[in-house]
């Protein structure tokens, strides 16, 4: 054993997110460093680390961490900035103005690290992000302590971030030589989507995660226009055309993909790509219902994410959980598809492996990560409590989150963040909306 | 005016939520006794009542209570006991065994008196209830001081409550004669659904409806095995049906309407029924999804429901509120439908006017009742606010509700229920559960 000093969290329930395992009781995590040392009986835990610090958790369930496979944290700054609009409107005429006059360095970091904020505060401990400026949301990640996954970002035309598709990859590219020995940090190579990427960008980028060995990430299937118009500009349906440029395999972190036929649910299980489904997003914006019952039929990775604040104004990994276990049921008319713990395991160990980080996140387990959160079911709305899982997935909600380690490190401590000075954080955020107010 | 001390609840933010109204900025209500004495600009209210007692909310939205229009309130010792199954498993073999073994006049007190609790730290001020023993919810209203829809609660089949049709209509009377002086009561004629009920019962409780003025609380095409199952006994479906035993007007409260056709929507628009619409529970149990847009269209009087606890594990209005927008956007296809402002007046003033109940409750204007919920948009995930309106509805969650009061009776303090010893009705909740488990 190292020198490490050994910490013992000590819940009512402890649930490791192994697929199949019970939910625990009377058993301990026991986290040593960035990693967890052990998950065993209490009583075996306190005599074999006798001199652990303890952390009694009497009312509370412990999980590993949740993923959030998807979003925009940037924009957590236009949070609630225009609602209530048909997607072009609301892209063209809102969300893209309001993006080309104010995004710079400092708005992405500012927005990046209030998402941060609210992340841990809800019990998410990495944020996939896709955005303008991935220095900025690097930092914003190391600055909090949070795990992130940071875009590469690339779309084919000109923004206040970067001229053209080669400018966005060289930038991107420079931001990950920058970071790239930050634990707490992935990167991926994110093209925009099918419709705003080109063949050669795609290509380009295909071939920078394998020299890389990235991930990913990419919007893809969101809405039928989507595909009416890969159609007509391209003779086929979007993913027919990613498959084509090689695109379609375990690397691959496809977001959204609302509108699929049997024969491209059947080509994603069969390459392993990994989807994230956002049921908030994508009813919000009436892209449509995933059909999330026939992929887990077929077996394909569902994973969740939020998508971004103007999109989806609750950056809440619990109502996506929540949503994805009854928008499946609804949908479908089957109410015994995607159970409490499915749908648990779509925001933790499947995330993980979306994420190519299956070896050391998404379970508590030995030797790996300690990206560990408690809940507590206390609250008379928390009770009374028959099965701790399904009462996470049906009941909590982020508020019932109480304490939030990462890596080892605790970044949420009794609801209080500890490593983002939050009051000075809001102080900018209100600086910033104030003269994005005075200059519209 | 009278010798009733006034009291000045001054927001940051006020929504009446009169139809068309905007968000109001820099004004206050003041609260004279039971009743909303005024609402108007702040300056002005603080000259006019300048001894009144101030209650400074500045970072807070003001809007009328949050009304459930249908729970079964007592389901909270039922949360979460058997989840993830189909709904005549979930029946048969979880719900109703333990609702025969169990169901007592004090068991169904101390669940409703959970659920006020629940209710009232969720913004929810009236909660219509439909369930067994209802003099114990009578009860538990009265002593939490929230106000209650209380069910004249029949159903063709004997309980451990009541032995046939008369014994619950005798028992249900004698209910409402008890506590008919109760100023935070209505009462309502319930038959339970058309599938649980014969004509003759559904005609004396619409005579009984008429004959007393109350609204009457059914559950009506929830399922489509409920509608084929009318068809194959009645030789028409279940809303047919009600309309030639005239049960369909402005007295009914028709809950859920899932399955219905095009002549069905303008048949209940035409004859005033109000519908509680229900996403989460509807989801959840697979009954499928309530064609709101439809309904918004033909001008249904759409109001909002939790529906019981052992389905909807939730009892939270916001987000019944939130699925509403969505659902009904993303199963429509249309991202224009139900906006953020119109799910709040599915839970606000349009539940009023379903409750039979327009002139005094649903709104924040003089001379209603002063049933008022304070929620702060402070916590960092409920920033920036562009729209206070939308940030309610998109974004709040019930956790941000701070302080409410039921007829100016204040229930929540800074988020501490002060009408319930929450404590001691805690210990007895953990002392049935577990004769429940060692029970069973």
């Amino acid at each position: 054993m190292s020198a490490q000093a050994v910490k013992l969290l000590l819940p009512r329930w402890l649930i490791t997110m192994t697929p199949g395992s019970p939910v625990l009781e009377g058993h301990a995590l026991a986290v040593e460093g960035e990693r967890i040392a052990a998950v065993l009986p209490r009583e075996e835990a306190l005599s074999r680390y006798a001199d652990a610090e303890r952390v009694e958790l009497p009312h509370h369930v412990l999980i590993p961490g949740l993923i959030n496979a998807h979003t925009h944290s940037a924009m957590s700054l236009l949070r609630g900035v225009a609602d209530d609009l048909a997607l072009m409107d609301w892209l063209n005429n809102h969300i893209w103005p309001l993006e080309r006059q104010w995004v710079s360095e400092d708005w992405v970091y500012q927005g990046s690290l209030l998402s941060a904020a609210e992340a841990i505060r809800g019990g998410v401990t990495y944020l996939n992000d896709m955005y303008f400026f991935p220095t900025a949301m690097a930092r914003a990640a190391v600055d909090s302590g949070l795990r992130a996954g940071v875009s590469i970002n690339v779309i084919d035309f000109p923004t206040g971030y970067a001229a053209n598709a080669q400018d966005y990859i060289h930038k991107g590219l420079a931001a990950y030589e920058q970071f790239k020995g930050e634990a707490l940090l992935d990167w991926t190579s994110a093209p925009h989507a099918p419709y705003t990427v080109s063949d050669e960008t795609f290509t380009q980028l295909r071939e920078l995660s394998e020299k890389y060995d990235l991930q990913v990430h990419c919007h893809i299937h969101e809405t039928q226009d989507e595909i009416d118009g890969s159609v007509k500009q391209f003779g086929v349906r979007p993913l027919a055309r990613l498959d084509k440029l090689g695109l379609l395999n375990d690397r691959m972190i496809a977001v959204h993909m609302v509108h699929l036929t049997p024969d491209e649910i059947e080509l994603i299980a069969r390459q392993g790509v990994h989807l994230v489904h956002n049921p908030s997003s994508n009813l919000k914006l009436a892209s449509g219902i995933a059909p999330v019952k026939a992929l887990e039929a077929a077996g394909v990775n569902t994973v969740l994410g939020t998508d971004g604040a103007a999109s989806n104004n609750r950056q809440d990994m619990f109502t996506e959980i929540r949503a994805a276990a009854l928008l499946a049921k609804g949908s479908s008319g089957d109410p015994l598809t995607v159970s409490a713990r499915t749908a648990l395991e779509m925001a933790t160990v499947r995330a993980a492996k979306a994420m190519g980080r299956a070896d050391d996140l998404g379970t508590l387990e030995a030797g790996k990560q300690a990206d560990v959160v408690a809940v507590s079911l206390e609250a008379l709305e928390c009770q009374p409590v028959y099965h701790a899982d399904a009462q996470l997935a049906y009941v909590a909600g982020r508020e019932h989150v109480t304490d939030v380690w990462v890596a080892g490190r605790q970044l949420l401590k009794n609801r209080t963040n500890t490593s983002i000075d939050t009051g000075a954080l809001m102080g900018r955020v209100h600086d910033i909306v104030a003269k994005m107010r005075a200059g519209r």
